[in-house]
């Protein structure tokens, strides 16, 4: 007799351990609440690279990681109205939280202050371990699994629920519109949705690198100008000319006062990277004269999350991917470590 | 024959001079743009001692110090429309700009780029000095001289054009209204001004000091609550609560994690603090993990000072003052070095 909570599964171990098949791990204890998808496709995060390797602390090993799914509904629990069986969901970075925290009850889940669960590395409320996309089937909470509009094929929708909406919240939520003029630090994974993001928001967008090697791409994908931020002369030409900058990424040698300086009055600054390195001291004059904002964002709400996915199929914003075979996966981390993508790279069942 | 540009003022000619009197200084220049007022009252801003100390740089000695000033008009150029002989007008910290930048356009002056002129130490584009209002004539730009409201008396009027607007012009920007809870970092000068128009606005407000010696005076200026910083059980109970902080001043040993960690999701911490030391390191988590902003303001522009004046006028705003006679300016910086003032000096002509 099979065992129906067990899974096949790309599990890493330990730290420095290379990805295995495994059928040794259980789904999440099946409840009402419960949704049940037969994995299609799993985007390749930077956090999935970091979580295998322990970066952000101890990680629960077994692990398997992947917070980009996408799949077809396979089961719903009684209490599920949003989702029939054949139907095809997402689940991103995150697959609970407490919804009696006063951020859960503003609709601001994401930052929930009781019990944010992980989709990996994390535990459900019943002490059952979280496990992702690098697998064949997923097994969580109805609220934070995600109808794919029609138009939208499911190999696109994967990297929408992590990279996509990491990019998408701030940038709507500090109101990023057609006279914005938006800098994007970084042309990646999260940089690559984040030009496409303004461009559809109707903003004028400036591709930032530290060197010219993303110049082409980053004008393909939809920028208006580059600029390199090494180019001390350049950077002088864009002084005071953003109203927002999408910091992706960047290096420790990063300084307030280079980027600040960048900034239109009552400007943003808005940071998604989680260096492991801290930003530097802050002189009072380099924010307060210019009135700027510094601001963090995390992922999503599930509400950003449906809006996004809405406002990608009307405007057709759509990340750049490579797809890989799902038993290819050791091959695909070693690509994705090597920096290969142009921009995601999305695990195929 | 008299010089119709000498005025009398109490001047500083140098660090660590005493304020002396001297009728040797000129004016600016009269053009059609200019305004002259007879000064009845000007407020002591830290400003004016931080200048007289050369604690921002070398100040252009001698220096006549003030930027709270009120007066009578006693002249107006051809050009001004808005003042006329006998009205009652008042200038703050800023007394020109280019009108040409971005900045400027978009009617924030205050932020102008090219050209900023300060009431004091500074320069009039014509190469004129620049005098504030420790005298009893001042004359310049129509643009920076603001009509007083008739229901509004000139001592109390003095204290809103730097003070009064430093702390109204980011709340407003930042929409404080009756769903908000601000803390106010600092019961001083420009923090009595914080929570009065904190809760004129609507919001719940919460005085926050690192002892509990302003406790009553912050209930009695209108805090609902009073928050004592350096007490970490009493910190720990206002996790989480504040949509908005107002730093007016704080210490070196400030760190990001315990002020951040008062604000609600995506909450405002607002500095107008000028200190001589960098705010510290920000590890991502802290700004990005609960997506709070960080940001700086500086004075308000034209609009907000006529805005402000309007809002106070309105609303019963009443800066807490104590009036010296302008022939008693020594002692009067000196209680004010001394920090006796409950909240805000004002000199009387």
């Amino acid at each position: 007799m099979t065992d129906n909570n067990r899974f096949n599964a790309w599990a890493c171990a330990g730290k420095g351990k290379t990805l295995a098949k495994t059928n040794e791990l259980t789904l999440k204890q099946w409840d009402e609440d419960s949704v049940e998808l037969n994995i299609t496709h799993c985007g390749i995060c930077g956090s999935d690279i970091h979580t295998m390797d322990s970066g952000w602390g101890p990680t629960l090993y077994p692990c398997v990681v992947g917070h980009e799914i996408v799949g077809v509904v396979a089961k719903v629990g009684k209490n599920v109205s949003h989702l029939k069986v054949g139907d095809r969901a997402g689940v991103g970075a995150q697959c609970g939280s407490c919804h009696q925290c006063q951020n859960c009850k503003e609709g601001n889940e994401n930052l929930c202050m009781n019990n944010f669960v992980g989709t990996y590395s994390s535990k459900w409320p019943n002490g059952d371990k979280t496990y992702g996309g690098y697998a064949d089937r997923w097994r969580g909470d109805y609220r934070f699994a995600f109808k794919i509009p029609d138009n939208m094929s499911s190999e696109i929708a994967a990297t929408f629920f992590c990279a996509g909406v990491t990019t998408y919240a701030p940038l709507k939520r500090e109101n990023v519109n057609s006279t914005s003029v938006v800098g994007i630090m970084g042309i990646g994974g999260l940089g690559h949705f984040g030009v496409q993001w303004a461009k559809a928001m109707g903003a004028k967008v400036i591709g930032m690198s530290h060197n010219d090697k993303k110049h082409d791409v980053a004008l393909e994908l939809g920028c208006d100008e580059y600029l390199v931020t090494s180019d001390k002369e350049a950077m002088a030409k864009y002084r005071r000319s953003m109203t927002h900058i999408l910091c992706t990424g960047t290096g420790q040698d990063f300084d307030w006062n280079t980027y600040l300086g960048l900034l239109h009055a009552n400007g943003h600054f808005i940071n998604v990277s989680m260096p492991d390195w801290n930003f530097p001291e802050l002189h009072p004059v380099v924010f307060v004269m210019n009135q700027v904002h510094i601001s963090g964002s995390a992922i999503g709400s599930p509400k950003e999350i449906e809006e996004m996915l809405e406002f990608a199929a009307t405007h057709g914003v759509k990340p750049w991917i490579e797809i890989y075979d799902m038993d290819n996966v050791v091959q695909a981390v070693e690509d994705f470590r090597a920096g290969k993508p142009r921009f995601r790279i999305v695990l195929k069942n």
